[in-house]
């Protein structure tokens, strides 16, 4: 299965596990959703923790088979899933984060990043309007350009200056770090997280 | 009196004094509404400094007696009279920064902070949505988030990583250091500063 | 000629040089707004480069001559041909980056700025309420009222600090480093790049 889940101590921990590179076509993008929407709604669900397996955490959408376009309308659904899941969503990240998979991290409340992480959206070539979106739901607005229009790399220790990532940490010890953040969140009532969760997203927009 | 206030060089120091920790009841918060109005309003004040005596900044309401409840509507009535202020407004603040003290640093213009202060806003437990507001008024959208699902604290070195703060101090220099920053803009003209508040208030919306 | 300009491997690059520090006057801002317009509607080009020759990147509006009003509204024309520019607009600034040579800055995509540049914008005294325009159209809120009401200065430091800046560089490096950064950008496609710009645009406004 290309997404795993398991729910620990109120955590739902949601794992991308799609050898090589958590490259995910149609289906795997599908099945993210599903299960983000699944898993959210569970009455025992505080807080969703999103991470990958393997080398790095996700290498956005494959477009290796067939139209270029094939996995986006799953991707916007996994987005559109993340987005509007109840509980915070903290997504631990490492190595590459690619495309889409900065979308993810623009849908999650909290992003925490191994110290070797790095953020690419590429893409314009391609005509690809949607990388703007992923890339400036996480960045502020002169590194998402700076970095968009060059396809360059953020690494992770220029997220954590730009606010982007909440901190920095060790490969080794990011899993245990991540499962320690998101079980202070879960450590909360859920309806007390729900409310803030929305009283936080509206606020968000108004700053 | 829990609030005092004196007027030198056009500068009208705002002082919480309201031992042992500047935790405000409802009638201490309407006595700062009440200052900052009336202070706000006189032609030979150019800027106002709000800090707190003893040993922290302010440690937010009091909630011992009572109705948990009871002093917010005055608390919103001090945060709505420092956001209505004309002149600008530099808060100086040490130690603890506790829920409604975030909300005054997230209504000032320009916030100094010793090295040894911290913000904190808790109580997602008590349904208190009024604090997500207090915290996104200061801190930027996922620093906003980290902080208030956990509880966490945020030191004055990261408000300062994150342009929440203007300036970090040591304890010892703050308040020389704020009185001369709040010199530099009442060394203008009354005027130009209403002016230029107005200005930069209405461009922050925009950006 | 108070504004050059040269087409080089698809990147316009777009020089002040009006001795002795490029403070613009009405004539100067017209002139850039033409040359800006003119060349950023070139089929060839894909991206601007904005710098500044001399002892530092622009001072600003002369307003020796005449009523202190009289460049802005050619100075505000400067804006919006640089703001209405299709495509990447990179600024490289030097030295002192005052007034209205902010509000390039904060008109261009994506700014580097060398070791020994700062900003300024004053003038609160004058009514200049469009200075206000100039600081928050590169600086997030806190700082650009800190700067602003105050007259203070912002180092490279602080503005890379807080995101205005992409890269802070040695003086002697800021022209072979903005030109390979322009160059990166001039590498794809006009079509791309103008699709991917409007697409920027659109989500800052969102963020």
């Amino acid at each position: 299965m290309p997404v795993r889940c398991h729910v620990h101590k109120h955590v739902a921990e949601v794992v991308l596990d799609y050898p090589p590179i958590n490259a995910l076509d149609g289906r795997a993008w599908r099945e993210l959703a599903r299960v983000v929407t699944e898993v959210a709604a569970r009455d025992d669900v505080r807080c969703l923790l999103l991470r990958g397996e393997g080398r790095g955490f996700c290498a956005g959408a494959d477009r290796r088979d067939g139209a270029r376009a094939a996995p986006d309308p799953a991707l916007r659904a996994a987005l559109r899933a993340l987005r509007e899941c109840e509980v915070p969503v903290v997504s631990a990240v490492h190595a590459f984060v690619l495309g889409g998979a900065v979308g993810l991290c623009g849908a999650s409340d909290v992003v925490l990043a191994a110290d070797d992480a790095y953020f690419v959206v590429g893409g314009i070539e391609l005509g690809a309007v949607r990388g703007a979106a992923h890339i400036a739901a996480l960045f502020p607005p002169r590194k998402a350009r700076a970095a968009y229009l060059t396809g360059g790399r953020i690494t992770a220790a220029e997220a954590l200056r730009l606010g982007a990532v909440e901190k920095v940490i060790t490969p080794k010890r990011l899993l245990k770090e991540a499962r320690a953040f998101a079980g202070l969140i879960a450590a909360k009532e859920r309806n007390a997280l729900v409310r803030a969760k929305a009283a936080l997203g509206r606020r968000a927009l108004r700053t």
